[in-house]
């Protein structure tokens, strides 16, 4: 066979060892928490079958799935007139009948129900998986990449809610990434949009409001007569697009706007209710009250939670949400759910971005040995396994080859010390040890040697 | 939407906390003696390109590769005449051009092509990701699994086998595994062809010697006859079928059959210098010629290597072997490569069936604070972060319902201490603390509740 040029699908990625460690860095990071919070791992099968994932997504979604050909004779059973017609989309279903997972959240939904048995609620699961979307790639956006899922299904309690923002502050405080939680509650919003007899246009209003800050007071005003709101709605909206002070005096102010909707004040208590539970965890990361926040808004029925990065713009690098009935569709209704889900990707270029990643992250062999040949090989080979059994990480240069290569080799992967062993440290029952970071060379006894390689190394930023 | 019944594609499963940890728990084994040896982790995209994949696997390969639809209006440039005579197999790529991997091999042949220029050679990677092959589902066979991998590229010296065969030591050392390690190398086997003047017959030879311990000599001597080798050749194999004592009786057995083949000799030498590495190394697991071993017998061009698990029958538990142009296909020749892959499932099996799981897989939670009420979470919610602080994984129960409900949610989860506040305690700023296991119960200051916590588990088996 002739040989090919190799390439990888557009939108998916090679990960080499650098950043593989830096990934790994981050989802450890993640994973950890998760687990000191009691949240338990997970996985499910890369594929599903197309049923699940199909209309869960909106029709946008559906085309976004990546959908597996049918094995073998796959055309057999297909309709003859939607072949000849070539009428893609029609004919999909019909050879394909399972497609690679989109997020993390249907595929849960569905492992809750088949396995409702078998769990006992509330189910606390955390999810480390990739997703997959035939999205039109571009910079930041893939069409494999992580997610890193936490969720609650089966309690109300917003002590959930309070433990996801707990865990969202250790995360980014274990990271050193400064940020900004926003929440929302998706009664609220339904509560004004109840207000002022509006709920058709419940997305016109969180749209308006979410450029308050960009095009002021009177154009927002101007904007929603033009969505259609009358002039009495819109009056009726004033101390909403007048909020200020704390989230407390906020939540007051919305408070009296909502005296009529039993939805909408349920979504304030809530709320404070929320914050009271954050002060008594003596949450520090700053959590703001928005009420434009919207994502997710056909999804989420109650709690809506969005984190960004302090002093860097890139969007949202957390986000989740309460949604009442996720598991309905497969047939569990009323089952509550509450989850966040960490954007690996951003996280990993925040902390590149802020150059935070700790020392440690580059360090992997910490010594090699140098092959000088057979002989020597063979004495490396019994000091080698005695560095190894103390849990250091060690390599010997494979092939007896020209020094300067050995040396790059070492160099290039960032190894800090190179143990030389040659005809004059064999006789002498030594080895020269170099430091590659000051180049000093130090000829020391195996004793001496085994000491000075077990300390931990100096940790330089 | 009607509710549909939930279910996964045959051939994959989901895993629940309890199977993630155990598995977990695998992975991490083989992970740290990988880094432990110097080898650097690497992922690739679970999509290649179908031209990187087809072709490499032999035609049943190709059937089994997972193909994934083409977006859009995917029929659109398809065969008019293929498409009404249905053409399946014919049709496939012209809908199809991306398919998931099927091994760790081919995508980590074609990242080594794609990245030359990055990478320092020799390359030491692991990989452990999913593979996906679309065969018929039974026990133990599934269609999506993980495989652990490890090779050097770029580096023709037996350390590297070595080193492998020291790796596979140290991992089944440390699941508590005993495990029998077989070798072979493709040279002698080619070089015994070579002298029965019948390399076509590599196979035929290989498979009869295989049977020696089942049938016996004659019948063996028999089978050789029926597949066309004449008396004199079957003679000539006679002292390879007799073979017995040491690994070095044997190789020096086989070097007097092998003394006009150059290519057997060196395979002779190869092992034999193996051997000596491994006795330096001091490998105390048992390693064994085998000449009957000839796993991927057209694939591996050296040294060959299985392991199996002592005292039970599982087959392979871990396998591999020497490449020597792996990655010509993609365009760079004569590159050599060596590795080893650690059968997931399978020693997954073993560890059940052994019961060599150690305790702490069985650990998640360690401690659960009771929930009587507001007043109470907001006091149990001070407590747990103190002791999460500590590392030490901590929940509260979020909802306020029946104490027994909420002790056999403890109970399920395998949680060993209960943290019960009530009224009375709250009063006292005191805890009862439950050991789970004795029943035991006890009424604690916050400081003597936080040092009982922080003491380690007795570990049980």
């Amino acid at each position: 066979m002739a040989s090919q040029k190799p390439s990888i699908p557009k939108g998916t990625r090679d990960f080499g060892p650098v950043e593989m460690t830096k990934r790994n860095y981050i989802f450890d990071t993640i994973r950890e928490v998760f687990t000191n919070y009691g949240f338990a791992p997970i996985e499910t099968p890369a594929m599903e079958n197309l049923s699940t994932l199909m209309g869960k997504y909106g029709e946008e979604g559906d085309k976004l799935l990546f959908k597996i050909l049918n094995s073998g004779d796959y055309l057999k059973k297909a309709d003859e007139t939607l072949l000849s017609q070539k009428e893609s989309t029609r004919l999909t279903t019909q050879i394909s009948e399972k497609g690679l997972r989109y997020d993390l959240t249907v595929p849960f939904a569905r492992f809750v129900v088949q396995h409702q048995h078998e769990i006992s609620f509330p189910f606390k699961r955390f999810q480390i998986q990739s997703v997959w979307r035939a999205d039109r790639p571009q910079k930041g956006r893939y069409r494999e990449f992580y997610q890193c899922d936490a969720d609650i299904v089966g309690s109300n309690s917003l002590m959930n809610e309070t433990e996801l923002i707990q865990i969202i502050e250790d995360v980014f405080h274990r990271l050193g990434i400064p940020t900004l939680v926003k929440i929302n509650n998706r009664k609220i919003l339904a509560g004004i949009a109840e207000i002022l007899d509006a709920s058709d246009k419940l997305t016109d209003i969180t749209v308006a409001i979410d450029k308050l800050d960009k095009i002021g007071y009177e154009k927002v005003k101007q904007e929603l007569s033009v969505k259609g709101l009358s002039n009495d709605q819109v009056m009726k909206l004033d101390p909403i697009l007048k909020l200020e002070g704390s989230n407390l005096q906020k939540l007051h102010a919305i408070e009296q706007v909502l005296m009529q909707s039993e939805t909408g004040l349920k979504g304030v208590r809530e709320t404070q209710l929320l914050f009271e539970l954050l002060q008594t965890a003596e949450v520090h990361i700053p959590v703001e009250l928005d009420l434009t926040l919207a994502r997710g808004l056909n999804y989420y029925t109650g709690s809506i939670i969005e984190v960004k990065a302090k002093d860097i713009d890139m969007g949202s690098i957390c986000g989740g949400g309460r949604y009442d009935d996720l598991t309905g569709i497969f047939g569990l209704p009323d089952v509550s759910g509450v989850g966040i889900s960490f954007g690996a990707e951003r996280i990993f270029d925040v902390l590149e971005h802020l150059d935070l990643y700790p020392q440690t992250v580059n360090e992997s062999t910490k010594v090699m040995f140098t092959n000088f040949g057979e002989k020597e090989q063979l004495f490396c080979l019994k000091i080698a396994k005695l560095i190894r059994q103390k849990g250091i990480r060690t390599e010997i240069f494979p092939d007896s080859v020209k020094m300067k290569k050995q040396m790059n080799y070492a160099d290039q992967k960032n190894i800090p010390f190179v143990a030389i062993v040659g005809t004059n440290e064999m006789e002498q029952q030594k080895i020269t040890l170099k430091n590659m970071n000051s180049g000093e060379q130090e000829l020391l006894s195996i004793e001496e040697f085994m000491s000075k390689i077990s300390q931990p190394l100096l940790i330089k930023k």
